[in-house]
């Protein structure tokens, strides 16, 4: 039976690091501080929203929401970024998306500055992602990856991993991140052949495909790590599951990320010490 | 014996292709010029310099040298940048790197404009062949090698390629072009455990190690594609080798670039069509 990496306790542990960086920051007079921009009342926005307001306090961050409505114009979107860009209290900026539909999303993430863009959605995120150099930071969700392994002190230099997925949000910058310590990555996709060969001869496999269940016994050997990153709703079971068969992985692999309870677990904690970073280097 | 894909023959296939554009452009009203801008007096920038000029006056494309002395400021150079990404008649820089230690190169290349880098030094083109949007171009050694397998019709999607190296002017953004186009790709590098095995299993191989003949034949198999970008000069040899053991690999795999005439051949036709391009996005 595999070894079960709750994102819980590795959400514990990095949030009492970012206490004592907050409360240090504190001490030197600089208050860190995350602004939310909303667009609309999407239900899974204003969820997220809470979970990390409640994580913000806790945490002794402070929060501004900026919250606009739905029909909101363009230039009235812009000129909310602006203002949070000018603004020197404010060291973190999340907004989420998607947009609604006449808005110009990627205008939109391309007006926020990259020191202060602590979900990795400018291009500016994104070269420092790609490249190692410059202002900005990764998606938390990818960090997510990479702070659950480091957490349960999973081996990556030099190992072999395979991420199933490339999106912006998660595969990509989860492989770029994978390489910065030295992992050999394999990034997958739709279009990969044999993709059960190639999750077979990976040390780790991060799954990001988006597709329910889809990773299962014929895709893992012995002795791996599993990071599962999907989630999604079982019609059948009426609950939420990842993309691993989760029953049929256990069986096999070495470790394995729960949905829910793992990657997603966090998320907002990742978020806290993007912020916590930034205000250190606003200082 | 392995089909030889020599960068001669892509190279005049490109180079006609650009001609094209280049008369339909200047038919138009637009006269396409690369910029090409120089600190010093470095033989190796003087040799592409002058093969550059060689390659854009067969093509038709108008170039304008913008040479500094060695001990130039960094306001100085910085003025060139600035006047030069104003300038509408100019639609390509190529800026030789690396820069005399006492400029801040970084500055440099983060003031050109992405829209006019056409060797892709600016985050702004990192950002754009990491993520496949906004402004920017990839660094023409790395296209070269796309090129080279498109010329030659060598299958990528689906396919396995492992790219060794992971720099940010070869390895990195032939990986990120290679996926482009539906390949699955391994990025290898010097901290990488059983690289043979990963090449091995590779239906393609992008050698940028930057090691003389370090991929033999106990790291290749019959089939393959090999691309070989290294360049190195052989003291044993007295002759320009690459990163792959040519005699030993051409008994072996399918198809190989050879070093020098394969890879290299192509880096100014890249170039080229890099500013025709970017030219015809000004119109």
């Amino acid at each position: 039976m595999a070894e079960i990496l709750k994102g819980a306790p590795a959400a514990k542990a990095l949030n009492a690091e970012t206490l004592q960086r907050v409360q240090d920051l504190r001490a030197s007079g600089v208050v860190p501080k995350l602004a939310i921009l909303r667009v609309g009342e999407r239900p899974d926005d204003v969820a997220y929203e809470t979970a990390a307001m409640k994580r913000c306090a806790s945490l002794e961050i402070e929060v501004q929401r900026v919250l606009l409505p739905t029909d909101c114009g363009q230039d009235e979107l812009l000129s909310a970024i602006d203002a949070l860009n000018r603004d020197e209290s404010v060291h973190g900026v999340l907004m989420f998306r998607p947009l609604p539909k006449h808005l110009d999303e990627n205008a939109a993430c391309e007006r926020l500055h990259p020191s202060k863009d602590v979900d990795g959605i400018t291009s500016g995120s994104m070269a420092k992602v790609y490249s190692g150099v410059g202002a900005g930071f990764a998606p938390c969700t990818a960090q997510a990856v990479l702070e659950l392994l480091r957490h349960y002190e999973i081996p990556l230099q030099g190992k072999r991993v395979a991420v199933i997925g490339r999106s912006l949000v998660i595969g990509r910058p989860a492989a770029m991140l994978l390489m910065g310590e030295n992992a050999t990555v394999t990034l997958c996709h739709s279009k990969t052949e044999n993709l059960s060969e190639i999750t077979r001869s990976a040390d780790v496999v991060v799954a990001a495909l988006g597709k329910a269940e889809t990773i299962g016994a014929d895709d893992l050997r012995a002795g791996q790590t599993v990071v599962d990153v999907g989630i999604s709703f079982s019609e059948e079971k009426q609950c939420l599951v990842g993309d691993v068969d989760f029953d049929a992985a256990s069986q096999i692999v070495a470790a394995l990320s729960p949905v829910p309870g793992g990657v997603g677990s966090l998320t907002t904690a990742i978020l806290a010490s993007h912020v916590a970073q930034s205000a250190e280097q606003s200082e």
